[in-house]
């Protein structure tokens, strides 16, 4: 793989972990590689590194230091930890719960879980452009509705959710309504501010930030109450049995801290690209965009289709010019069916069809942006014939 | 921390990463850091590294190469899929499921949250050598046992279990009870046959064996049917939801490769690197050798207690001289319960108490053992007076 002479924009897949995390991790692997629980100084440095990440984390979304951060091996633990480890212990009582149309499927596989084991559980709908109907969110929360679920930037459109007012008003239905949100997609995007908002918990991944696969975790709030589902040998509080893994939460940190680092001007830049693309696309006659205004969706994620033209076609086009844009999202991308996000913003069979995603991160740099607009262009132009 | 002047004898703890796997690992961030599920050639690639692991890690166990394994965060993940992945979903007729004393808690505590749920459990007892009652085993054992659990070694004292024999009773008692070894302290460190064997499911993880932290995973022979516990995006055949981690799993199988390469001459060396240890602090008075005999030990693990001398304080006392080691294991070193294992094997609370356990992988050397029985005896005496 030639690294230098490609346009990689399946960056909400995953992106390249930064080379300073990869020194970082290895430094750690070589110095730092204690058992967090062990009672020497070798486990008792490793423990260090945990906390301090831990901290790193809690600043970052501007959680108190008496909340807690459970590390995960990555955001679908985290969700499952999250909705798993609140909801379960209440199943005797079928809980009411509520999500939206449009989650994960570590999300919505959870909740139909639940709903097997007899929890209630409402989805509530999106407008066109990918944002929860607050009306409808109103009408299926009630007093007795205990658990909300809710994306705070949806992985395949990129459309941004006002958790602040959708908390208030489950809050105002529902006062002891615990509120989780899925940050994967949002965390070093946009800023998070857990105690502004009012969340809970706070589900976040590593890999969506140049940061190690297989690392990530839960934030939750002080007070709020877990059971694991997961035993063993009560590490984290007993909320996450297994040996704590200090090397990539080392890098974990490090990450955090690079995307934090200027997060204004990063931000401005990656919205520069987005405009510089999105003008581009317009020009393109088949095109329509599926992200929502730069109002309501994140810079980094752009959804369009190019009608006509089949988007696992159009991809398999653009990766032979060194283009690389996946098709809905990466963990749904080998089960063919309809985007549910799509189709959840009420469009038809044939733009969820020509749909693609192009994603960018801190590593996109213009001439990538440049290369993939002209790629589309060509390809869509080719296979329009 | 320096790392040249210390003696790491707590390595069934946790392993220092070999360098080449670190070396691996960086490279594979580098240039193959695409998501498995993608479409494009860049999932492929990390998708390839993913297959090679897995045939790799069936070679090792002398598996079909059409079984299944699964990549997991580690052990006791891998524990947590085997049992509860084969035994809730038949609890409604509540199965009889049969495991021994002295399992990890990643076994335990599985166990008696299955047994909250209404599976009944029995706990076969060990004998003096920390080895399964086969009298006992046999007569808990009946046609409708569904399911065993057996650590193939102990990890705080070193014992390796007659899994052959174990089988033949088990699989003679109930031809249908499944079999899930716990093969954590056992992979790479004794040959593991499991077709030979009659092994349905065996769990490894790489820490244990310099791979990366986070990584592990689990064996099921073809036919053996699952069911995950964490739900998402269906990957690894629906049984293991989250992306994967493609660096962590290339470095897994490059640990295991080391591993194996010359595998009988590096077990004689840590045999012999044994015998040394235990010749030298059977010469302390106060000294017992927990562990077994050569023959149903493994070499890597001596378990010993110095009467009269609190383990933890022994601890630390070698830690002070750079010698590092465990009290019982590192998993329950921050619960300072009695071990259940020692006490399983009929030890008295005077014994248990001043346990401690040295453990060696192939980066120890003769001057680290040296160095440890050195400071032992130093340490024993100054601290009996």
């Amino acid at each position: 793989m030639k690294m230098n002479n490609i346009a990689y924009l399946d960056n909400s897949s995953t992106t390249r972990q930064f080379d300073e995390v990869t020194e970082t991790v290895a430094d750690l692997c070589r110095k730092t590689f204690g058992n967090p629980s062990s009672l020497h100084d070798l486990g008792m440095d490793a423990e260090k590194v945990i906390k301090s990440a831990k901290n790193t984390v809690l600043e970052s979304i501007k959680a108190d230091s008496g909340d807690d951060f459970i590390f995960t091996s990555g955001g679908t633990e985290a969700n499952n930890l999250a909705i798993l480890g609140y909801v379960r212990p209440k199943l005797s009582r079928r809980p009411h719960i509520v999500t939206t149309k449009i989650e994960h499927p570590s999300v919505l596989e959870v909740f139909k879980t639940l709903e097997s084991e007899g929890a209630v559980c409402s989805y509530v709908g999106v407008d066109e452009n990918g944002i929860i109907d607050l009306e409808e969110l109103s009408s299926v929360l009630n007093e007795k509705t205990e658990f909300l679920s809710v994306m705070l930037v949806n992985n395949e459109i990129g459309s941004v959710q006002p958790i602040e007012k959708i908390i208030k008003i489950a809050k105002g239905k529902s006062p002891r309504a615990k509120i989780h949100a899925d940050g994967v997609q949002a965390f070093c995007k946009i800023p998070i501010n857990v105690k502004k908002a009012g969340i809970d918990m706070l589900s976040i991944s590593g890999h969506k930030i140049h940061a190690p696969k297989g690392i990530g975790g839960l934030y939750i709030k002080k007070g709020v109450t877990l059971k694991p589902f997961m035993y063993g040998g009560h590490q984290q509080k007993n909320l996450r049995s297994g040996t704590e893994n200090p090397p990539a939460i080392g890098g974990f940190e490090k990450a955090i801290k690079i995307n934090m680092e200027n997060f204004d001007a990063k931000a401005a830049r990656i919205k520069e690209l987005r405009n510089m693309i999105i003008s581009e696309l317009q020009k393109i006659d088949c095109c329509r965009i599926n992200s929502g205004d730069n109002e309501n969706s994140v810079p980094s994620i752009i959804n369009a289709s190019f009608m006509g033209i089949r988007s696992e076609t159009l991809l398999h086009a653009l990766e032979a010019e060194g283009v690389y844009v996946s098709t809905g999202s990466a963990c749904s991308s080998n089960h063919p069916e309809l985007s549910h996000v799509l189709s959840a913003m009420g469009y038809d069979k044939k733009r969820i069809d020509s749909a693609i995603r192009l994603s960018m991160s801190l590593y996109t740099c213009e001439d990538e942006v440049k290369k993939a607009v002209c790629a589309i262009r060509k390809c869509v132009e080719k296979l329009s014939i």
